[in-house]
């Protein structure tokens, strides 16, 4: 935890905070902070500054808090993403949260198992807590907006083409032939697929509502092993 | 698991391998595959080929071998990273493993616990294992190197520079002014702190020696997503 991310609802005056549960935890277990110590802090989609600890017991901490910074620039990047296994979910939406990812929609496709749809790691709530793990690691405030779509064709065929004008819009695929691009200027819409890949007629959908197929490697990696590495490439 | 590795004493002829274990279990139950189906196998430290089931029971698979390709090329990096929390190093060594990373120089710095160097994640058998575990998910074939530094002075400073000549060595360092550089034509030597970094003097250890310091961008990500955004950028 690089920052401790503040509720509205922790605010108990204009520049005052009251923190319990997992963050008061963490403060007094990792931090091991003691009244009089600052913490990097920010609000939920808001700014980032320090908080001054006034008190701290085993039910709360009480903190004075001044707010300073912007947090970082988003990433100009949409993922699609085929829903991942349950045990991956968790662990990749914190990881693109992290990086700044701000628009995410897990979708549907021939490989993704139908129980993945009955997870109750799908839940708002879930999807929520990993977001602010991921961001309270990178030091950063905004979630992202996390969509789920149960049919593949209405969203790829229908819902996403009006929203990819001006936009370069990506398909992650091992065999492709083009190499994924570097240090792009432009705002990205990357689609990426379930362990062993989107089947030809779902690349074939993407290719007509305009994606274009690239590679990353000559290796196969975890979706959010990937994930981190297109990242690092793309921007 | 996109390619079951097959160890020198998985072979009973020269052409026919037999598997038990993990594999086996794997094979029966994520791939289930039955008699005459092939997979992709390849062999550690060897070629890469297609394995096609001539039995497969409750105690043991046996198949007929055909090895014809070479392994992707490792990565001409070499990583230098302070030693993570047991919980994150098996992550890191799989997600290392599957990038290619080839050698690993695993080093003590003043912000890694003591403790961590008493974990049995430290153990050969579990290095080997984690280096597995990556080399399946990637398709590749060639095990890392890891190697044991628990003293950071004698290991920056005289076991490190000799072998730094010809290479480009970088320390990633969230507060560097330099961004980390992309697409290297150069065999690299990267060295990653601990949560919370280096500290300056281990800092300055590391430019004496020819490090330069390079920042990856705005937030503060987990050791195996930077590695990985690292390596994307990189190469």
């Amino acid at each position: 935890m690089n920052l401790v991310l503040l509720e509205p609802s922790n605010f108990i005056a204009e520049t005052r905070a009251r923190l319990q549960g997992r963050a008061l935890q963490h403060i007094r277990e990792v931090h091991r902070a003691n009244t009089g110590d600052t913490l990097r802090v920010g609000v939920v989609n808001g700014r980032i500054g320090r908080g001054t600890i006034e008190s701290i017991h085993s039910d709360a901490v009480e903190m004075s808090i001044k707010l300073d910074t912007d947090p970082p620039s988003p990433l100009p990047l949409r993922l699609i993403l085929a829903l991942p296994r349950p045990k991956v979910l968790n662990r990749t939406i914190a990881a693109a949260a992290s990086m700044g990812i701000r628009e995410i929609d897990l979708i549907n496709a021939w490989r993704v198992e139908k129980a993945y749809w009955e997870s109750p790691k799908l839940s708002e709530e879930n999807l929520r807590e990993q977001s602010i793990l991921g961001l309270e690691q990178a030091g950063d405030t905004v979630l992202p907006t996390i969509r789920l779509h149960k049919l593949f064709t209405p969203f790829v065929r229908e819902q996403l083409p009006p929203t990819l004008e001006g936009k370069r819009a990506l398909l992650a695929h091992p065999y492709a032939s083009e190499e994924m691009p570097r240090q792009v200027r432009d705002s990205i819409v990357l689609a990426v697929g379930p362990e062993g890949g989107f089947i030809d007629r779902e690349v074939e959908t993407f290719r007509e509502m305009g994606f274009s197929e690239v590679r990353l490697g000559p290796r196969i990696l975890r979706v959010e092993t990937a994930l981190a590495a297109l990242v690092g490439r793309l921007f």
